[in-house]
């Protein structure tokens, strides 16, 4: 089962956020994330959070929504829905709105496909394309053109990328290292890692990265 | 030796800008992220990169700036800066533009505080607050009420936090883990580490965050 789960950070644009409706079985928002939703014509099955965001009549704007409360302080909001999701059954997790605005929330975030990294198809989407997390290995789906780039933030040993313009052969990665803005010349890129937890960015072509002139070669 | 480093990311506003300026005795800009500051009557000390992305006419607006071209790929032009800040004798580093944006620099820009975490004092600031690593000992000055966030992406191990509503006592953090939106109850507070890497954010009293309804809780 696919559950898109809507958390409160930078909204994914309308057109995105439909397609990603479109394509989950079921359709989780924690707390504020939910208030954007009516504009949109949308409705998510389930809203989940300590409620402390959400809007009052948030009842009569959802009618068919499950509300779920959740007060236990010991994780987030986001985790909670994905402890929710898992507990029902799913195998696959999107999280949408869950990168920009403060960077705090973005790097608790980014911590959860980390922490859920080979125990579940867990990946961060936004309009520039998709972040997951391996401790083991992943093949990216593509097209060549598409930027790559892999984020470490303990040494990872034992890196292994092919598919790409700058491949890695069994290769160590350190934080702030430069494989950044790599390429797919393939239809698909493998990547592996014998130790350690690697945070890759797949980024479509044609999407909002293709705003900046990117040469594929190493930015800050 | 006090370094302003500029990078490509979301501009800050011009006033954080103007004052960081101000408070650094040298300002590096990389490469794209000179563009705006002509329109803000700030010209950088040094401009640095690989040119791919400075206006063609940069010569012309910063007269005075030094150029320095790093073609050298194995690090990204923020990594470059950072290593010539050093060079010419920085203590002290301070990052802006570097948050925002695609989520894969944000993400190796922040690997750059781990990266240099115990060697340089080193710290990412936006309009919301500032960012630093420790993998010893910090102390964070501040105002009560002052919102503070602990990250990490590798499980820390005898973590104690001080001064804070939620103090945290020789504990174990995990990634993804709700050490997020904690506040300071004091004029500062304590935060160290026996084995791993935090990643700390203060957010300002009266900061950007404010526009959020913050209840110092956990949230997404």
């Amino acid at each position: 089962m696919h559950v898109l789960i809507l958390a409160h950070g930078e909204m994914p644009s309308a057109s995105l956020l439909r397609t990603l409706c479109e394509e989950a079985d079921l359709f989780l928002a924690t707390d504020g994330a939910a208030n954007a939703l009516p504009d949109l014509g949308m409705a998510p099955h389930v809203i989940l959070g300590d409620f402390d965001s959400v809007a009052a009549r948030a009842g009569e704007l959802f009618p068919t929504a499950e509300f779920i409360h959740t007060p236990d302080q010991e994780a987030s909001d986001l985790d909670k829905a994905l402890m929710l999701a898992i507990e029902r059954g799913a195998t696959r997790v999107t999280l949408a709105g869950a990168l920009g605005g403060r960077i705090d929330h973005t790097l608790v975030n980014v911590g959860l496909l980390v922490k859920y990294a080979g125990r579940l198809d867990l990946r961060i989407v936004d309009d520039w394309g998709e972040t997951r997390a391996t401790s083991d290995s992943l093949v990216i789906s593509g097209h060549p053109g598409d930027t790559l780039s892999v984020a470490v933030f303990a040494p990872a040993e034992g890196v292994t990328l092919t598919g790409v313009r700058w491949p890695l052969h069994d290769e160590r990665l350190l934080p702030g290292s430069r494989a950044v803005s790599n390429s797919l010349v393939e239809e698909s890129a493998r990547l592996s890692v014998r130790e350690g937890v690697l945070i890759v960015t797949h980024l479509r072509t044609g999407g909002a990265d293709r705003e900046e002139e990117d040469t594929g070669e190493a930015k800050e």
